[in-house]
């Protein structure tokens, strides 16, 4: 399965979406983390999904590990209950250049019945950072070329913006 | 285009896959915001993606207004910026669940150079919350239905668990 879309690719977003990239997918899990949905009659009906398309997505998450199935009912994995953030994030960006007549739906707090909303985090500042804030830079997963080519770019923008982190940034 | 593959959706997730929702849509916007690209040239040589797949999905940013084009020069508008978030929620998954050798690449804060990462908060309480945490309320766009749909499983929902939020979440 890995490889067969993005197979050149050695990026955790790119093997995310190689089992949640397909049409439906994400539309799938949200039902089932969000409406609690775990039966095929009622994804079918209430996405109307072709149930060949139904069947080869929850096959899928099944074999990936995402949901468990179980007398005809599929149940979410912690794996597949964390794409909640995912959908969230998407429903965020909808909601705010998308969505006319407001957000159709409010992410809720069950705490406290806060609006709940997706951020970017900093581990260090604990800070909520804008996405302009953000370099990518090579992991302990990179390859060869991609640390190359990512610690070149995180190089070139320091110089750019004179930014006193650059130090950091390549090392 | 909105309508299109999800028409009977909602959803501000839905129409955020209307335009994202494709092969290579998002690893094209992981690209430009993160490595700074902006050439067809350049998409196509990295991604290894057909040229006319990628002058459609290309095409479809720009109308759509998440691009500007200049001279062949793609340049990210703030809606298409603000996808970066989508990027990271999908890559902290990947990294979490399908990154057996270490996360390929790590998001960096320009500012103090700590890791970046999606989390859910909160509004009110300011906490971070974890994905169980969060229930779908119906909000200001919903349809009659969903409103139903939504308060109804919140109502179960709250019933079940006995959360004292119970009388907030169907308001």
């Amino acid at each position: 399965m890995l490889g067969r879309t993005y197979e050149r690719e050695n990026c955790s977003a790119a093997r995310a979406l190689e089992l949640v990239g397909e049409r439906w997918s994400l539309l799938i899990i949200r039902n089932a983390v969000f409406a609690g949905m775990t039966r095929f009659s009622e994804f079918e009906r209430r996405l109307g999904i072709a149930p060949n398309v139904l069947a080869s997505r929850l096959q899928l998450f099944v074999d990936h590990g995402l949901m468990t199935v179980d007398g005809g009912s599929y149940a979410l994995t912690p794996q597949g209950m964390e794409l909640g953030s995912v959908v969230i994030a998407l429903t965020n960006w909808g909601d705010r250049w998308l969505a006319p007549q407001g957000p159709p739906v409010r992410y809720s707090h069950t705490d406290c019945a806060g609006s709940v909303r997706i951020q970017l985090g900093c581990d260090d500042c604990a800070a909520e950072i804008a996405i302009d804030e953000v370099v990518a830079l090579p992991g302990p997963g990179a390859s060869d070329e991609q640390r190359a080519v990512l610690n070149r770019r995180a190089e070139a923008e320091s110089r750019s913006t004179g930014s006193p982190s650059s130090r950091d940034r390549v090392r």
